[in-house]
C-alpha cells in the first residue's frame, strides 16, 4: 500500500461526510500533530482572500499550529464578517474537541464561493470527525478535500537531510487548471525532520515557487489557495546548517512538485499532463515567465489535446511578453523528445511519428533559448470539451 | 447599403481569390491611396514578429505609405530570411504594378504559421488583383483578409473635427479571442481628415490601446498583429490644434472600437460578446489590468456561456493581480444591468431573471471599485466547445 501522511509518527488525520456537499461525499477533514515542532504557510495573493485564510494566517503568526480543519463543498469566500465569524468558530470548536488552543488550529475551505458555511452541519460534523482524533486515515483526509478533482492527491517521499533519513508526506487538491477559483488549490505537508517555523516559512515559499506556482499562472491567485507545512520534529537533529537546509528544501520541493503534477494532470476536463521545460533563458525569472506563458496558452493547450506538434503556437506564446527575452534565431524546441526546431530553423521531422509520441498521458515540451542559464519547469494540461462542460454547469 | 472604406474620396480597394487558400475563398486584398497625405502603424510586441511587419515598419519609417497588400491563408511568420525576401518581393511587384515606389507599399499576412508564401501564386494573384487598381471594392478587401472569421468586419463613422465633417472608414479581421496566433488581428483605417504621419502615429497608439488592445490580453502579442491608418488629406484643413486632435482621436477610437467589438463578438466558437466596464479604479492603468483579467478568465468566459451571473468568478479574476487594487468591501457589480453586489455585499436578486437578461448576444458586466477615477472597457467572448473544436483541428 502507498504511504500517506499518517505514516509519519505523531501525525493523525481523517475525513468524513458531514453533509456540506449535497452529494454525500466526504467533505470534512482534519490533520492533527499534537507535538508539532514548527509550522508555516503560503497564501493566495488575491485581494479577495477568504476568511479561513485570515484565521489561519493569524494562527501561524501567533506560534506553532498543531491542527488543521479543512472542508470541501463550500469555500467560505466572499462571505464577509459572517464568514470570518464562522471560520473562527470552526477553529474554536475544533480546539476544544482536540484539547488545544484556538490559535493552534488552522482552517481551510474549498468549494462554492459566496455562500455561508452551513454551521449546524459543520458543528455536528466536527463532533463526529474528532470523536477519536488519533486516527491514521491520511487517505480519507485527502478524499475529503476533493471538489471537482477526479483523483486523490497524496505524496510520501524520503531522503537524507543533515545525515538523517527524513520523510515528507502530504496531500493536496485542485483541478481548475486555467484560472482556479471555485477550484481552489490546497496543499498540506508534514515532515518528521526537525525544522523550526522560521526556516519552514522561507523554504516553503521557495518550494511552492518551483511547484504549485508553476502549474498555472493563476494558481497563486484564487481566493482560497494555501499550502501549509508542519514539522513533527520526530527526527532528533535540527535542520540548521546551510547544507541540511538545502537538502530539506530539495525534499520538500520534490514532494510539492509531485502534488503539483497530480493537480495539473487532473485539470478540469484534461486528458494529458503537459510539462514545459524552459532552459537557456537570461534568468530564472524570465524562464518562469516564458514557461507559464506557454503552459497557459489556450492555443497550445488545444494543440496538445490534438497531439499536434504546433511549434508556431509554442513560439508565439513563448515570445509574447517583451519583458522575457526570446531570440527567434536561437530557439531549440522538442515535443515528447523529438526535435522540431534548432536555432530557430525547423528541423525536418516525421510529423506522424511525433503525433504518435505525443498521444500519451504525459507530454514534455522542451524549449532551449540559448541566451543564458535561467531554467524553469511548468505543468499544465490540455484544453478540451470537458473543461467547458464542467465550468458552464458548475453552479 | 452600408458604407465602406472606398466611400472615401481617393481610396481604392479590392480583393480576389488568388489560390493561397485551398478552399477557393478570397485571399488577396489591396488598399490604394494614390494621394496619401499621412500614414502610421502599430505593431505586435511579439519577439517573433513576422517578415511582412518588418517590411511595413521599414516603409513607414521612410515616409508616407500609399498602398497595402494583404493576404490571408498564410501568415508568412517564422519563415526567416525566405519570408523576408518574399515579403519584400510582394511589395516590389505591387509597387511596379501600381506605379509607385516599393517603400510606399505596406504588406500584411495572416493564416498558417511556419510555411513559406506560395510566391508563384502570389505573383499571379497580384497581377490579377492590380490589373485595374482603381476599384471601389472595400468590402471585397475586407472579405479577402478573413481566416477563421465568420463575419466581415467593416466600419464607417463620421464626425466633426476642427469644424469640418470628416470620416474614418476601415476593415479588420481576427477571431482567435483568447491568445491569437494563427488568428492574427489586422486593422486598416483610412480617414479623409488631413492628419500628418507624426500625429497619426501618436493618436493611433492611443486609439488602439482603448480598442484592439482591450479585446484580449493577447491581441497585442500575435506574431502578425498590425493596425495601419492612412490619411487622404481630402478635407482641406489640417488637424493641428489640440482640440482638433482630441476630436479626431475620439472619432478614430470610435472606429477602432467598432472593429474591436466585431472581432470580440466573432471570437472562435463564440456565441456572445462580453463587455466588461471597470470604473472607480485607482488609475486608468489599473482599470485596464482588471478589465483584461476579467475578460480573459476562462472561468468567467464559461460562466457567460451558461448565462450564469457568477459574481464569484468575476471578483476572483478582478482581484487576482495585487498590482491592481480592488477592495472587496467597496465593489459594486452588475450583470446585464442587474445589480448583484453593492459595496461588497450580495444584493438580493432574482437569479432566473438575470439569467434571462444574460441570454442575449451582448452582455455588459459593470464593476465599480469605488477607489478612484480610473476606468476602462474590455471586450471578449464566451468559451465554448466551438473554440476547442476549431483549435484542435486547425492545422
Amino acid at each position: 500500500m502507498k504511504k500517506t501522511v499518517t505514516n509519519l509518527k505523531g501525525v493523525y488525520a481523517g475525513g468524513i461526510s458531514a453533509g456540506i456537499k449535497a452529494n454525500g461525499k466526504k467533505d470534512l477533514a482534519y490533520l492533527f500533530i499534537p507535538g508539532c515542532y514548527g509550522s508555516a504557510g503560503v497564501f493566495t495573493k488575491s485581494a479577495f482572500i477568504a476568511p479561513p485564510l485570515i484565521v489561519t494566517q493569524g494562527a501561524l503568526g501567533q506560534g506553532t499550529v498543531k491542527a488543521l480543519i479543512a472542508n470541501s463543498g463550500n469555500a467560505n469566500a466572499a462571505t464577509g464578517k459572517t464568514g470570518l465569524r464562522d471560520a473562527k468558530e470552526t477553529a474554536r470548536l475544533a480546539a476544544s474537541l482536540l484539547g488545544i488552543k484556538p490559535r493552534e488550529v488552522a482552517v481551510a475551505s474549498t468549494g462554492i464561493i459566496g455562500k455561508f458555511l452551513p454551521m449546524d452541519t459543520v458543528r455536528a460534523g466536527l463532533r463526529t470527525l474528532l470523536r477519536n482524533p488519533l486516527k491514521r486515515d491520511g487517505t480519507r483526509a485527502a478524499q475529503a478535500i476533493m471538489t471537482t478533482d477526479l483523483t486523490r492527491k497524496e505524496v510520501f517521499v524520503t531522503g537524507s537531510v543533515g545525515g538523517q533519513r527524513v520523510s515528507v508526506g502530504g496531500f493536496a487538491k485542485g483541478s481548475g487548471m486555467i484560472a482556479p477559483n471555485m477550484a481552489t488549490m490546497l496543499g498540506f505537508l508534514v515532515t518528521d525532520a526537525k525544522v523550526d517555523s522560521t526556516t519552514l516559512r522561507s523554504l516553503l515559499r521557495r518550494a511552492v515557487d518551483d511547484s504549485f506556482n508553476m502549474t498555472s499562472v493563476d494558481t497563486d491567485t484564487s481566493t482560497n489557495d494555501m499550502v501549509l507545512v508542519f514539522s513533527t520534529g520526530a527526527k532528533g537533529k535540527r535542520v540548521a546548517s546551510a547544507q541540511a537546509k538545502r537538502e530539506f528544501l530539495a525534499l520538500l520541493t520534490k514532494a510539492c512538485q509531485h502534488l503539483a503534477k497530480l493537480i495539473a494532470a487532473d485539470g478540469e476536463g484534461a486528458t494529458k499532463l503537459i510539462e514545459v521545460h524552459v532552459s537557456g533563458a537570461r534568468s530564472q525569472r524570465e524562464a518562469r515567465m516564458i514557461a507559464k506563458n506557454v503552459i497557459n496558452s489556450p492555443l497550445v493547450k488545444t494543440a496538445m489535446h490534438g497531439a499536434d506538434p504546433n511549434w508556431g503556437r509554442v513560439l508565439a506564446a513563448a515570445g509574447k511578453d517583451p519583458a522575457a527575452k526570446v531570440d527567434p534565431k536561437r530557439v531549440d524546441l522538442t515535443f515528447a523528445g523529438a526535435p522540431v526546431m534548432r536555432r530557430g530553423q525547423v528541423v525536418p521531422h516525421d510529423r506522424k511519428r511525433i503525433r504518435r509520441l505525443m498521444s500519451v498521458r504525459e507530454v514534455p515540451v522542451r524549449l532551449h533559448l540559448n541566451l543564458g542559464d535561467g531554467s524553469a519547469v511548468a505543468w499544465g494540461c490540455d484544453l478540451t470539451h470537458g473543461y467547458v462542460d464542467i465550468n458552464v454547469s458548475y453552479n
